[in-house]
């Protein structure tokens, strides 16, 4: 798939198939390519918890919240939950949490999950302490961002937000799930050529 | 190229030909691609300032520092300067500066400039004040980040870093530039499979 193509497929996919498992070497070639990417003054403050088990992974979902814009809907039912994660953790000890970094890491895994025939989701939206905890984790480690991992079964499409108008995230009654982004004329506000 | 060759060429590119210019149409193509990469909640407060035009790039260089690791190099000389910027602005009224989104959108332009034989760097030490005043920003348009884009001219080289051993980019006498990064043992924290 050409890196275009790649950035268009890659959506904010909530809704996996539970059947189609994820391997440890799938998760470990996505931290293998977060590993290189650019990081502040290089620092490389980021770690990795990764989970492809089911026992874990339930765990972890207990732990997220779905969709703040779809108030009626609590997240994927049992049949259609994530089958991985990449729980990505800033080393106080190495430096403050860096969340530029988070983006840079998170936007590559799910680019490389989308390369690999799968999708998923960043989730800001998580019960730290609780997460920490259920991990283990000391306290150094500071949970910074969970991404979801899976095989998509949901559609998700982009409409235009009109400057001013709603952009929350909706869906049709299929469940079809719709994204509003904006327009390039309000993104781009000087050109200097 | 694919996927992981893209990440893997994508180093942070700091000298440039300068005699390589880049067109306003590859500037909005990767503006169109950043338009579409996920963002917190979908708020969406990245804006864009883009410069291609020899006088305003000169002025954007000079609100610049460059590879705070190097400490005897000033940054690239005249020859060897970007061609382009992407000037990545946080719009606080709409949200306060997530840097998450900011990490998501650099990545995913400085991706774009390689998969368009281009590369570059992000730069995060700005005279924030002072390009802001030249760009004539308002008040609620914050400078997140600059992203420097050229032909690159050097040869970036990763090396692995041993724990507890030094992360500093460094160049040899040949100007050829090296950069250690984490063993993947250290970035790994826990797999449950």
């Amino acid at each position: 798939m050409n890196f275009k193509d790649l950035i268009r497929k890659n959506r904010s996919y909530r809704r996996f198939d539970a059947s189609a498992s994820i391997s440890e070497d799938v998760l470990i070639g996505l931290i293998k390519l977060a590993r290189i990417t650019p990081s502040s003054s290089n620092r490389q403050p980021l770690k990795y918890v990764l989970s492809c088990s089911r026992e874990w992974n339930a765990k972890i979902f207990e732990c997220l919240a779905w969709a703040g814009s779809l108030a009626d809907w609590p997240g994927p039912k049992e049949s259609e939950r994530p089958t991985g994660y990449i729980v990505i953790l800033s080393d106080t000890q190495i430096s403050e949490p860096k969340d530029t970094d988070v983006g840079i890491v998170a936007q590559t895994i799910l680019l490389g999950a989308v390369d690999a025939g799968l999708g998923g989701c960043m989730l800001g939206s998580v019960k730290r302490n609780e997460l920490a905890q259920i991990l283990g984790l000391p306290e150094h480690l500071h949970i910074s961002l969970v991404v979801a991992l899976g095989k998509p079964v949901e559609k998700v499409t982009l409409v235009d937000a009109e400057p001013g108008g709603p952009i929350k995230y909706y869906r049709d009654e299929a469940q079809n799930h719709y994204v509003p982004k904006r327009k390039l004329d309000e993104l781009s506000t000087k050109v200097y050529s």
